[in-house]
């Protein structure tokens, strides 16, 4: 019962970028691909719903180490070591995010040990571009040689080009957003702006805190948006005027879109006397869980209502039970690799949502799912006939290669190309996001050099469609909002 | 922001029929997957699931112009231009289907100017083949050419051959179902049955608008049945009745199949106690919405029952809602889009159904889904051990290239090539029957090429199955009744 | 309305194992397959998880005769020649499993009969490799040559090497699970174990069968665990102890795994003094359908409690329903192809259970499912974050190529390789043990090749990984639970 094979386990794997990487293996539509990917690899990179924290980029100081970097704040990396047994305290990781890693050489020691564990998985894939193209290391990292690189890429990071700043222009990206409390005072992106630079960096509004009723600090939040505005929340009326007026304080900052998350897709509304009970309830601290998902499934609808009166985005990624661990979220908070993806029904849920305003023309909404099931069955139908309903890019864990082409076979048919956002990634790991775009950017070259190999559509559509999928629709799904900064 | 590469979106791309288009992109696997579609692509076409009018093969009026044969009847087509704002107003799209197009050139132009909309959707196939396969067109649609291809298809559609009939001829369709209300008098089609002719035309028995129990019409419908039996409706039991002799009066006119619909798979019968209850609280205007979903249940049990006496192979195909969007109903009214899929639970919806009749020799039932998950977790496994049981090709949504490939992969392992009914179309777009059945042949060459290429079959052994999916099993699952006109 | 095209259906065909079998088609890639699979197709075969029956092995009896030993047993075969009206009574099979067949020679010659319909079946594949491997066989069964194989297989049937003994040496097999109900005395198994042999045999712990409050049967199934240890189960808590102690026979017999089935994945526990009250009214036999669903997700959480404390690995597999058609279950019982999948939600199903235990060093837990759709949205999220919880392999109706290749494409992903288990056969078929493994082999090797070939694997890592996948996992997945017999 001995294992077989273990002996090649640690010699090191040399790092190189092969130019196909990820291309169709098939050398005719490989050849197409190519054809396509050398229209867009180098164009600039769009990114309207990121998660990269705007005191990194306001306050652009360096990374403190690989550690820091590539392993804490990544929970595709940590919850894949947790799942064999290496948790966050045997990773060193200090619960409180404020306290700097212990010994983050250790940290990565660790991980380099284990980096067999994300063969086939996107992780690998994006952290091989990131440093094999921006550090240049030249191996995989392995118990040999962990020290190594730990030591290169900690050079790298003391220079100034690595700063978070350096990097965003280096990156290419032209304008990248960030998700925001709706009670936050903005004051970074301000900075951010009048620092100017080629790259924008804009807010999102991201209420849905605000909605999670029986949440044990739901007050401490309430107070933080009655700060912001500097006005009693008394009720639901005041509450929702309270939004209104944060939104358009986004708007003012540069902000292009909301975003909210919830478990099912219900949006039935209700009615403005049910409403004031339940929020009432709510203040009184004695809201049942029913009615914190009635408040929720209500609340998407006044979310919708809010976007056609403003011109924000509205964002909507229904279908994760988070934080399913409650002894984990006791210990280490939320985002932590412990949100798991439940069916939804789209098509029930957001009825009366699209029966309101599913033809409102200053309504836009983007939609994204977990549920692959749905893509075929409920999110490319709806797409495919809503003008207010476009269709988000795969999302978390379908962010892979073979989620990808998912996507594409199953949603083309009857979405088309054109009712899709184009990518949209969805990075808390800054250094990832050209790695995600230029990923992406390569499984649709392949998609749609299928589609040319098989004579289902010319090479010249290809590549005009291969470039709407990369920079234009997402810029058309993320519109300048009326009232918006002049610069927009 | 301004969008990047647009220059080439307007420049007329030559209409190419490729002969290996959609064929597999792996030269080894085309050469295969041609030798097999060599033996099928000139076969007759058998269609037992239409939805063409009865009335256009009876009076076999020249179609009026390009856009009242494309555009207007398409709701694939309509969908995809509404979802990008272009809606039917705008098309200049009459809502009584009695007004004829205001201005059709301009209807067709709006459609040119969106082209690139139906990239990588079957509708563009389709589209392309009767285009350059029926009309000899040498140019996709375009700014540029679009009066120039309007006048040439209108020209040809004046000529004799462009008649329907001569059509239905010139496609090599065998027979054809069209799909008729319960109560039809199928005048029209015992005049095509005198006509003669190579292509015989039969009617459906189509009785699912009589079981919606809450539509606002419903007595009108029950009294259109009642005048078509000569006979007073009063109860459960006499609609029954006049049910079953209906079903008489389709198979004398050449019917194989009863068709219906419904929102879930339910198929549990009421006592005769409780259906005449809830039939007359029907007949008392005063039925609920749950009584309604009772009775439809009830109905697909009665109509299997019936099925089993008679003979007429019973279709169904649940998991859509309807007329999602109550505004556009009351507007354009039904098939205008709007009917979006959902989840649906076949294995215990079944049950009581396959428990009375799964076994009866005489019960022949196809089943269609919109719901791919129940491909592999449930039809599959039904199909592929109940002799009663058929598995429907892709419909729908799923009647495209890679819904197609999806079902072959999904179903072949559990019910084999044996339990589907080979390739049946779902087409209300006439000029489209002979696309889709040359798309399908094309898919599953391609398919079965698959698995001669990884030894996993003999060419020979594909070759003839590829014949029975393209001919022998559609009429294998859609026999002729006892007691059907001789000559069949 | 002849059918087209049946001539060539009876002609004989030739019976070649192609060393390229389900190997990828593209050359590129095959090649690159070729080299993966040449490094595991020889090792030794682990199968922790089968159903072959303790007292075929313990016994070694030669096998009666070809029908007998593949028609009869196999549930995959029998289905589908009943889906198309060729039902066991017309195969000659008895009711009675002690009864022989009144004529195996009839029974084989209606299979040959019917061989067509097993294209694109993975019963085709396996059936092949045995004939071809194992018999010698040159030709697919057909109307021909029935009797010629008939007699050839016979034949072999009678040599001493064709006993079941020596083929399980001759199949390379390291070692293998039975399945066994609690309450079975391990006599065969003792008895095997000392016989000793290359091959360990091991047995499974299933208790299922006793929580199953309401069969008809369940005072019989009481009685024999009662019977097993002795003493009498007047209440919840001796049931308990005595499946505690069962557990640990079965343990000193080898045992490394307990094994459960429900319709549900709900793990929701009982207080004892619910337990204590379902329980009671079980032995007063008037527990409902309500209490017993609740009593099995209680035992499906008292199953992990136990795993916790005692090591065997508990294998879960809910999503069937079971004895789908009660007439057939009357007739033939069960395990004759009536068992139907339901759509499963894992994710709050299971939380109870991973709440508690999901973070048990102790604890190891392998899922199986029938609902491809919880891959990538539930099992492959799950598994990769719980270290208690690994993936298993394809089950039943996904073990086929097609399903193989699509559960890697589906949650490798997320889960990576190392959450799986590596292929675990679930078989019946006693011969065709070899043939999952090989296929499973050459499907991984296909799927690990695509990687290479795109450039997101080293071909050294790739054939690791083969490796663990074909054996190591397994054995990891599998460990010797502590308190077990010393030549472990």
């Amino acid at each position: 019962m001995r294992a077989i094979g273990e002996t090649g386990r640690h010699q090191p794997v040399r790092l190189v970028l092969h130019p196909d990487r990820v291309l169709p293996t098939q050398p005719g539509r490989r050849a197409i691909a190519r054809q396509i990917l050398a229209q867009t690899e180098t164009l600039p990179i769009v990114s309207p719903h990121g998660h990269v924290d705007v005191a990194l980029l306001a306050e652009d100081r360096p990374f403190p180490d690989p550690a820091e970097l590539f392993i804490r704040p990544d929970h595709y990396l940590t919850r894949m070591l947790g799942s064999q047994g290496i948790g966050r305290e045997r990773l060193g990781l200090p619960a409180d995010p404020q306290v700097a890693l212990p010994d983050p050489r250790a940290t990565w020691r660790l991980f380099c040990q284990h980096w067999r564990l994300f063969r086939g998985t996107p992780t690998r894939h994006w952290l091989l571009e990131v440093w094999g193209g921006l550090f240049g290391l030249d191996e995989h990292p392995g118990e040999a040689n962990a020290d190594r690189l730990y030591d290169q890429m900690a050079a790298r990071l003391a220079e100034p080009d690595f700063r978070p700043r350096a990097l965003l222009e280096r990156f290419g990206i032209e304008w990248l957003a960030t998700t925001d409390a709706a009670w936050d005072s903005l004051d970074q992106h301000r900075r951010l702006a009048r620092a100017g630079g080629p790259a924008r960096v804009r807010p999102t509004f991201r209420p849905d805190a605000l909605f999670a009723l029986t949440a044990p600090d739901w007050r401490d939040r309430l107070a933080r948006l009655e700060a912001a505005v500097g006005q009693d929340i008394n009720g639901q009326a005041t509450f929702v005027a309270a939004l209104r007026r944060r939104r358009q304080d986004f708007i003012a900052a540069g902000a292009r879109a909301s975003d909210q998350a919830a478990v099912s897709a219900d949006s039935t509304p209700l009615t403005a006397w049910e409403a004031d009970r339940v929020f009432a309830a709510a203040l009184a601290g004695h809201a049942t869980s029913d009615q914190a998902a009635a408040f929720t499934a209500h609340m998407v609808f006044e979310m919708a209502r809010m976007s056609c009166d403003d011109g924000l985005t509205m964002q909507f990624h229904p279908g994760a039970e988070r934080d399913y661990l409650s002894q984990v979220w006791r210990l280490w908070g939320s985002d932590v690799g412990y949100d798991i993806p439940v069916a939804v029904d789209f098509v029930r849920g957001l009825r009366p949502l699209l029966e309101a305003f599913g033809h409102d023309p200053g309504f836009r909404m983007v939609v994204f799912t977990l549920d692959e099931t749905t893509f075929s069955r409920e999110l490319a139908p709806l797409a495919g006939v809503f003008p207010a309903l476009k269709l988000g890019a795969p999302w978390w864990f379908l962010d892979s290669p073979a989620g990808l082409r998912r996507f594409r076979q199953a949603v083309t048919d009857t979405a088309g190309f054109y009712n899709t956002t184009g990518f949209v990634d969805d990075t808390r790991a800054f250094c990832s996001i050209p790695a995600r775009h230029n990923l992406a950017r390569r499984i649709d070259a392949g998609h749609l050099a299928g589609l040319v190999a098989e004579h289902s559509l010319e090479l010249d559509e290809a590549v005009e469609t291969a470039i709407d999928l990369a920079y234009n629709l997402p810029n058309q799904a993320y519109p300048p909002p009326p009232g918006g900064p002049a610069d927009d």
